[in-house]
């Protein structure tokens, strides 16, 4: 039987075995979806704890019910190992390692290719290797087939198959989980595209093919970079909107009423996470290749770049009008996750401001009911304190930077002296009220 | 009974008179609204043949059911006249004239300034003076306001009341029409926003009030700016697209997928109509007064300036394959509308593209089935030509710009010899395939 044969044959009597390579907020939610469908599928992790976790059906994903996890580990449909040789026990590899940017905002391709290294060199005949980490456009062709045929001394398109498919996981989405959310997939030649789609097929409802993997990776840049442009523009207006006397929230929630062809974005002390401020940079990388200069992403970049130095200026004036140096002042951040809700301080602009305030002299504390202790890009390691009436009547400055549902604002209001509110937490006040400053 | 109370009661009553200055896309579906309901409406038009083809019961605005107007003006009930001293009869006052821009993207303020010189002299006092005009931020508080007060002797709150209320008109959509779309309303004052959301309430289902005019003037503003820059940043990611080899149609159409998050735009040779190009420079007018630089409108703006001359370059460089020079060639447009399957090409990018197609040295012609004639902003009068075989034989090359619904593609494909595609009106060809070249 040919290798495309058997693993069409295994993908539709679920013999398949699934390899997960980086068992995060993506591998690990997929990996549950196909165990769940009764694939097996072996979880590779670097990290022991959270391979022993996972082994011991202990779960540490928000968007994964630990029920879930229990049952498919007790069943024995999923497991992990940090032994990547086990690779060669896989029909399929499908990569989910972290694509971080330097400091020059330069991919870091090292996960990437670690993976390739591994799968290249353990791989047996006949497997689909996919990658699902945001990347520029080019990388599974350009980038992934060169280091696998050369670890494996095999062919693409024959002996192994390449695809990729953007994992599109939201954070904290009640709706919207790994196996209910449409998924693209673009994948090298005809056979590969049947494989991908058959084997996605199992754990995911929807699936969106496109003609190839960099069409597939150009669309979840494009996704996330329209978001990035759109909270930059938000926050450019809220800042313009802010000199003129103008509340932007309520703009917002006016122009919302418009029934097509807007999306309302809301401002903030800049975008946080691991996809928004990052992704469009690897199309920027990328373009320079090309000789090309992405103009709206480098306004929007700069933009967001900015808005933790404004937030710091707004909280500098504000203690300023309240006859008050930053400089000695106690600042009480609340809020250090990116987003509401949710138990994930990375990239949050919070712990950029926090950085600045502090820089200059300011005594900074935090409190973050999901977040206990936080650490920053420089190594740091802040740690929350609890929102007692003590902590908000010795602050100078009470900060909202993330509107976290569970807030007591009423309560908060009532005990801070000074507020800046980058979250239109506080309703009832249009802009400042002498207490109240609002982004 | 106070100027107050003698409007509300007329509006509760429906004996008030409401005057409509313009007559426009704008000014005639909101008359026709209100006439509707059996409010006697007094439209107001500088056009002598506009007025009479109204009082003739004649339509002229594509988005109007000529039965309608017709019932309305035969029941005597909407009328228009060119005789601006009889806004002396009217109880309420709605501007809809046009704010264009200037060649240095200045805000062009004389039909709003004539609009309030007008009112201000025949104003009868208790009357609600509003604008819909889309304009920048403050204009109705403070180039408004002052012009009111001196040309009428009379105060605002007390002689006359003042709102801002923007229009939402688009052109051609099935769904909502003037009187089913949400309306925002911001008023001067407590008496002004009673008076203005009791007289709206006639003629519009749903109002949303704001806290002032120029939140209101901001609301629409941000809806047309966040279309600019969207348009704006697909057209940059499209012309890289087409440096690497990706359909860009087919990236938005995955990304489409995405259940959350994310809005659709299309490339196209630039962005046209009457708002979209114009409205978000209102913003940067007023913000320069600021010393505010809208970094993502400017870049936005110098994409959307270069469009036409890029789509320039792809119809020389599509000749120049075919050995040919755009000097002297035959160049054909499809399409000077806007958008499609409407009548209106004012701001068209297409015929910014045939300007410069023809200053090149090409000779240019169109066909649009809605347009026989088009002016452009030098004052050219194009004239249509019919899609004939002999005329797509003969072109050179043909040119997408407008995606009617009603082309035969494949007719158009089969006769050309040449085509470029800056609509992805040829769906079936990926990026180029030696005939087709697409944006």
């Amino acid at each position: 039987m040919s290798n495309y044969d058997t693993i069409m044959k295994k993908i539709a009597d679920k013999s398949v075995k699934v390899g997960v390579i980086g068992l995060g907020y993506v591998g690990l939610p997929l990996a549950v979806s196909f165990a769940r469908k009764g694939v097996r599928v072996l979880g590779f992790e670097k990290s022991q704890k959270k391979a022993d976790m996972v082994n011991a059906g202990k779960n540490y994903i928000g968007d994964i019910q630990d029920e879930e996890l229990a049952a498919v580990v007790k069943a024995a449909t999923l497991s992990a190992t940090t032994d990547f040789s086990r690779l060669a026990e896989c029909d399929a590899a499908i990569i989910c390692v972290p694509t971080p940017l330097d400091k020059f905002k330069k991919p870091d391709m090292s996960y990437i290719e670690a993976s390739c290294v591994d799968i290249g060199r353990f791989m047996k005949p006949g497997i689909l290797v996919s990658l699902e980490s945001t990347t520029y456009p080019t990388t599974t062709e350009d980038f992934m087939k060169p280091i696998l045929e050369r670890e494996s001394g095999k062919k693409e398109g024959a002996d192994f198959w390449l695809c990729f498919s953007p994992e599109r996981v939201d954070p904290g989405n009640k709706d919207y989980k790994t196996d209910n959310t449409p998924k693209v997939v673009g994948a090298l030649g005809k056979e590969a595209q049947d494989i991908a789609l058959a084997l996605y097929g199992i754990a995911i409802q929807h699936l969106h093919l496109v003609s190839s993997p960099r069409a597939a990776e150009m669309v979840k840049i494009l996704e996330n970079t329209y978001r990035l442009i759109n909270i930059s523009l938000i926050n450019e207006l809220a800042l313009l909107a802010g000199k003129m006397d103008i509340n932007i929230w309520e703009v917002i929630e006016a122009a919302k009423t418009k029934p097509y062809g807007f999306q309302a974005f809301y401002p903030g002390p800049g975008v946080g996470g691991h996809c928004i401020p990052l992704d469009p940079f690897y199309l920027e990388y990328i373009a320079k290749g090309f000789n090309f200069d992405l103009t709206m992403i480098n306004a929007a970049g700069n933009i967001n770049n900015l808005m933790p130095y404004r937030m710091m200026n707004k909280i500098a004036f504000a203690l300023n009008r309240h006859g008050k140096a930053l400089n000695g002042a106690n600042v009480l951040f609340l809020g250090v996750a990116y987003k509401p809700d949710i138990d994930d301080p990375r990239e949050s602009p919070a712990l950029l401001v926090m950085e600045q305030v502090a820089k200059k002299g300011a005594s900074v504390s935090y409190h973050d009911p999901y977040i206990p202790e936080a650490v920053d890009e420089h190594g740091h390691v802040w740690t929350g304190v609890a929102l007692s009436d003590e902590a908000l009547a010795q602050a100078d400055c009470v900060v909202f930077t993330t509107n976290h549902a569970c807030f007591d604002v009423d309560r908060i209001v009532a005990k801070a002296k000074l507020i800046v509110d980058t979250r239109n937490a506080v309703k009832r006040v249009h802009i400042e009220d002498g207490k109240v400053y609002k982004l």
